[in-house]
């Protein structure tokens, strides 16, 4: 794909506010600043899984949308390219997650940026690395 | 986590059917077999993301649960450890996603699948490679 | 990066006979086909770790040289953009490890490329993953 | 592989002297604190590839080995269990790369750590997330 001038969102949270997939979902939007994003989700019992806990699939969204908040709070348009997730221990039903993404370097046309998903109390759920790969530059 | 004895689904049929999060997303098992697993996911308005396309996290969702039920097909009981996933092309508004899982190794207690995401004419959407571990041995 | 036109090796063999690194480490050439190449490494004094086994990172050496020749078997030159690595058994000092690369995926400029270090009596040492990106096209 | 407890290495310095491997490869030790360590390795004729650039191997070798040294600072030993690396720039012959390790999460007889390799100017070549895996517990 290549890179093309696009008008596009102006800020984290207008970027965040187009995300139906992740609103949907009920994760909410904490805060937001430059490389960064700090979402949380409430484990419901439509996100369990066959063993009775947190679907792994509901835990990469959530670290996911904090990715693509993150690298999409400064000017021009990125994707994610390639993600790894590790599952340190099982999230329960009504527990809430927290996942918090940091740009952790850029160069070129991507980027890697690192999420932890936590509980309230600190105990780490899941860590991620995500790798963005920039589609469109701002329009002026 | 040790590994622990218990009762447990004798098929990936019965797994499937107590996994809420990836029913309630939508998707459809359209066959499993030992070591392996066929899903699909159509593409709904509710998973798209910020750049109109369909959520990472929702094509990880779909590739995440193949890899489930293709690592919970024979007995005994495994969660997912670690998974990567590159994504080749955007997935739009009504396509049909198509996740095949497959075992690639299993070695003492972890196990190694493969899942390649497609559309119907064949194109790859997504490749995924997961890590399981044993939780529970089936009880006699 | 941007795609530049040079130059380049006619074949995955040629290609491997400019690799000094994998050469030099002892690693052995032994077949390359359009996207699939078939290497082998013994197990040297000079590749033990700490722990006294084979270090992970030589595994990855050979893992990751097969998939470098397996993407550059055809025209046009691809470099490695990412990598995963999963161990499943140690090896030790003395035994050849043999490492299969296979295409799994090609989509615009990237390449998914699997590869499994098994030794010669089955044993899976590694599964690998690993994702491509054209560099350099091929000049008439 | 189960936990067994054994005499070990008291500390990373004394784990860093018997990395065979590393050290013939002519990995330099810079620093080691616990859940940390610095390693550094200049590109030599010998490291480099096909593509006339240093080996993506022998990166991966350079932040695996810092890591390990890492996950190995303190009491228990443990084996890497998997790893992921992103390549953001080609590093060139007669560049010295820097590998900084940093602990990221520990939980249960799993540890996640970062590495980021980089050149001396600040320059990130790459990114590595590596999980760690307890196999012994240190006798008294």
């Amino acid at each position: 794909m290549g890179v093309v001038e696009m008008p596009m969102a102006d800020s984290g949270e207008e970027f965040w506010a187009s995300d139906t997939a992740a609103r949907e979902l009920g994760l909410k939007l904490v805060s937001v600043a430059p490389g960064t994003a700090h979402l949380t989700m409430t484990v419901t019992d439509l996100m369990i899984n066959s063993h009775g806990i947190c679907h792994g699939g509901m835990i990469f969204m959530l670290a996911d949308s904090a990715f693509a908040i993150a690298c999409n709070t400064q000017s021009n348009r990125f994707v994610g390219q390639q993600c790894t997730i590790v599952y340190l221990k099982a999230a329960k039903r009504g527990e809430t997650l927290i996942a918090v993404a940091k740009e952790r370097s850029q160069s070129g046309r991507s980027g890697v940026y690192d999420v932890t998903v936590k509980l309230e109390d600190g105990t780490v759920i899941a860590e991620f690395m995500g790798t963005s790969r920039l589609i469109a530059k701002k329009a002026n």
